[in-house]
């Protein structure tokens, strides 16, 4: 049984990256690929990786045909406005913007400064971390993908919310250090080559709107505490390494953090746990993760004179689990194929 | 049938992508990997990509035992002493070093200043380079896997050669620029990162060992002009960029060398020309070949003043096309399989 | 009238940059430069930036002669030992080591697990740090130069602790970002460019012993807080971000923090406040301090659902304001030239 | 006596560059800097290291006043039309664009496919390399000043075309490495970090506009050889390592080589022979000249199989020595200064 799948907003590099796995993808078929702007094209004049794999064109959105699953890559507020339409389009509509990832249409208010147009269906969409939501995600309509600093914050902290062994009366403070493909396809000042070369540049110190999935991702682990998320710009194109620092609510050994995240991550297919004591890659790094689906976690536990900090890490590709990737991975779990299919790849060393 | 492959020198930085190759090859399973200073250690302590992806210790070289097909990632100058060991270990050798590449035992002295231990198997080695010796590949014994400058600069000029369009009395210069992970996994001043990050670094600006493989191979295609390589390196892990610079003994237009150039390369599963009049990747670019196995081929023809140059562009992942894809590309071809099993991966972008 | 100095320790590469600005400072001679495995050759075979500049030599410690200042840049723990008699070579001495920087001998034995030689001399160095301690530094005898990470830290922070604006029952999480310089000159695995090049890798999550000077010189601004501090290693030389995450015992207001940060370094001739409504550039970036001496200083202000952040971000090159460029400010305060002297590159754009 | 300078075109990377150089020097004064776009904002808000060091503010190039010397910093093709009025705000111009470089009109027609407004005055221009033309640089009026490229490679052959060395029957191939700087300061497809991060990208393999100025150049020596010059963009944003490669016309030993460049470049004080049989930093290396003035000039000398190839490297920053820093030398020349003074910055290590 082969899937028909397309892509709405396919010239970007989130869509790029989806047609790269979807291409490659034994049980799936990419039907449509859809760029207004490059209409006629061959997608392969954008995303080079796939001269000779493909003969497909782009097409206009207005030319989408019904397929077994859409993929939307709008920029955000663009999918909610055409929702409808694309419950027509896709059997299964798997949406990478932000525009059903949160439950409540006031954290939109917050976060984005933005009235959703459609607070009726944000209970509909499920929200798309396989290691939180597997279960809905087999039976979902809609899946809202998550976003990239979230999902390594989130999978960096879930199992800690779910031991309940955070002080929820202390903020955590999250520093994403970011490659400049999450910042999009578009040239403009600041993604200028002399300018984003070899920076280390604060670019979103406070109000980065993941802060809002983290929180609501939290709180169904458990209860969220106040999130300070700070995100700097690091001299890569692709990678997040979340650094989370939590106070704990009671005295834990390092064996007992072991215990935590083995529980929740033991029998994941995406996530590993990296702490080891002797050589060069210690700790998570993103680096050695481009191109693959995992997200590496480990941590450090440090006495303050009197008061523990954990300090978490967490590693992904933020093209791949943190946007297409992930999206390939829900789109298997509802379609009960293998877990893993098309998404193989472990990453390259040296990079 | 599932073939059996060992990796004699599998802590290196070929062995380790032979070994990621292997792992996900469908037709493969690995025996052995070997490594004297780590043996009784897991492979992921020196490959960190293959963490939770194989199990497999390295041992002891003296501990090999019989396989198919084994591959040898020695350091050059080691393998040719212990060849018949080889020979009988594996019922196919693909040897990565240098050591049975040339066939003329003077050329060993003259590049490597080396007087070769067993000048007579030389001639029963095939050079491994599909795209010139696919036939003899397919009966072979023992192969030799070419180098990396080697293959890029082959096969960007290969078919010029071929159609005897080169002035043979004029030398022709090569440029090649490469990252890093060419030089090899062993730290050392001059990769220490302060001092090797964003370098333009003439590394080898005459007498690179490389030129003698393409001389013989230019050769094999007719007659070779004198060849000088200057290799420089840049800011990269991996990748090379190859120019070469060609004066033909006729007139030729541009419309001649798209034809010479897709009599030869038309139907090749891994080599590609690009040549766009628009875009951003209107030449090879080695960067979006990052862990593929294609060399990408390209020229511009200019008029100096009443003299015609060909600058011809060729771009490998050093470590892929330039030393473990192009392996893996031969036993396929040795055993029957399709050409591009296990290599299928098409490279990533942006990266 | 020119004074006499030497380096004591002088082919590493906080040695280096140190010859490099005393070469360039007008009221200086430099003398001697000392390296025990380099005597005999000439500084620029180690320090290829000072070609044409310089014929001086290495010459071994034991043959150093007396100077009025002696800067000394030997690894941590061995200048303790030998202090006695670098004191009888310099009339004053300038060290660049941790060994005379904390005022605690049992901050050693927690921080450095090493048991102070000469506890009886920690109390006379002065830490030399111009924003707090200038008027020591003017009477000093022995000036002990601050750490790289600690300088970034303690100018960002040292302000609102002054100002007693932190609350004290809230540890204060930094993390600084930092380049490959700061580990030094000496080649090794984890420095080796496939592996270091673009890396996004935790470096000391956990108990650096920079906190040291940061706790010791925030409890001379007031009282310090418990502090974790991160530390990561991005794909840069030079160059630190230090990021520090405040909670404030009382509500402020964006202007509190500029009336704080203008009344401390208002006249400071090498901090700058950075904090731009428009453009790149809105934040501290130590990309284009590379080369200069200065701090940047800026800072967000957010509310977390009820309690405010401050995000304190400060930059610096680690070899400059947070090494060779901070000491020769302490040496022009200490004899009294105007503090810039030798010190006026303002950076490079682009860079 | 303090001479008064402005800058038309002072918002791009080579007018940023002359600022900061030109604030720095000690008989200078900077009068006017102008940006159309930019009039009446603060010059540190596009040129962000020069924060705290001038309070100038960017003036409408409508508003220039009389000046000693007039740098001119306009796109090409835009001072020709204008230069009268240079000539009378100016007592001096120096021109960095390519308006008035070539003395031949018709080279115009030919590389710039441009016919030039003004051929009256090209005789009347001076080719503002100091190596080839000082004497006439003490008397200009009108100082053109070379392009990056070109300097690299002139300096590099001037000494072998001088002493009439090279077979001019054998074309001579260029090879320019080049950094993102050098395409100017405005952001484009090709400039985004995600596109031109880490490339090893053909740049002009062929036809590329500074050949004009290497063929007039290498003809002032004696008589110009065929050149083919390709560029190649590497990861770095300043920096050009040209290497060209010259087949002689007589039988040379590296000593000649020695004796010819020393001949030349003895006296120098901005081009230095870097050459060295040990260490890291053989060969020239633009990296440690960031932000120097200084030309590295080195070589190979290789037998071809009868046939010597003479290898030449030369590497500079190309905003300082190719652009900005080359300007200020030239103005010291003809204003009689010191020709170092305001560039006696050395470049740094490491970096």
């Amino acid at each position: 049984m082969t899937i028909e799948v397309s892509i709405l907003g396919g010239s970007g590099y989130t869509g790029g990256e989806l047609l790269r796995l979807l291409l490659g993808h034994p049980e799936v078929r990419v039907k449509q690929v859809t760029s207004r702007s490059r209409a006629g094209k061959f997608v392969h004049t954008v995303h080079p990786n796939l001269r000779k794999r493909t003969q497909l064109k782009f097409v206009s959105p207005d030319e989408l045909e019904r397929v077994d699953v859409l993929f939307a890559c709008l920029p955000h507020g663009e999918t909610a406005p055409q929702v409808d339409r694309l419950l027509e389009l896709g059997s299964i509509v798997i949406d990478l913007s932000a525009d059903f990832r949160l439950r409540d249409p006031a954290a939109y208010e917050t976060w984005y400064r933005w009235t959703h147009p459609r607070p009726d269906l944000l209970a509909q969409a499920v929200y798309g971390l396989p290691e939180l939501h597997r279960e809905e995600i087999r039976a979902a309509r809609y899946i809202a993908s998550p976003g990239c600093n979230s999902t390594a914050a989130i999978l960096g902290l879930a199992p800690l919310a779910r031991a309940g062994v955070i002080d929820l009366d202390m903020p955590i403070v999250i520093e994403a250090k970011v490659g400049s493909s999450g910042a999009g396809g578009e040239a403009g000042p600041a993604s200028h080559h002399p300018e984003r070369s070899g920076v280390i540049r604060p670019f979103k110190p406070s109000g980065h709107r993941h802060t809002a999935e983290v929180l609501q991702e939290l709180a169904v682990c458990g209860r969220a505490p106040q999130i300070g998320l700070s995100v700097t710009s690091v001299e890569a194109v692709r990678g997040i390494l979340a650094t989370a620092h939590v106070f704990p609510n009671r005295e834990l050994t390092d064996k007992d953090l072991w215990q935590i995240y083995r529980a929740m991550y033991g029998q994941e297919p995406f996530v590993r746990i990296v702490k080891e004591v002797t050589g060069i890659h210690r700790y998570p790094e993103p680096k050695i993760l481009t191109g693959s689906n995992y997200c590496d976690v480990g941590w450090e536990l440090e006495d303050l004179n009197g008061r523990q900090r954990i300090v978490v890490m967490s590693a992904i590709d933020n093209l791949m689990k943190g946007a297409a990737g992930q999206a390939v991975q829900a789109m298997n779990i509802r379609l009960g194929f293998p877990e893993t299919l098309g998404l193989e790849f472990p990453g390259l060393h040296p990079l």
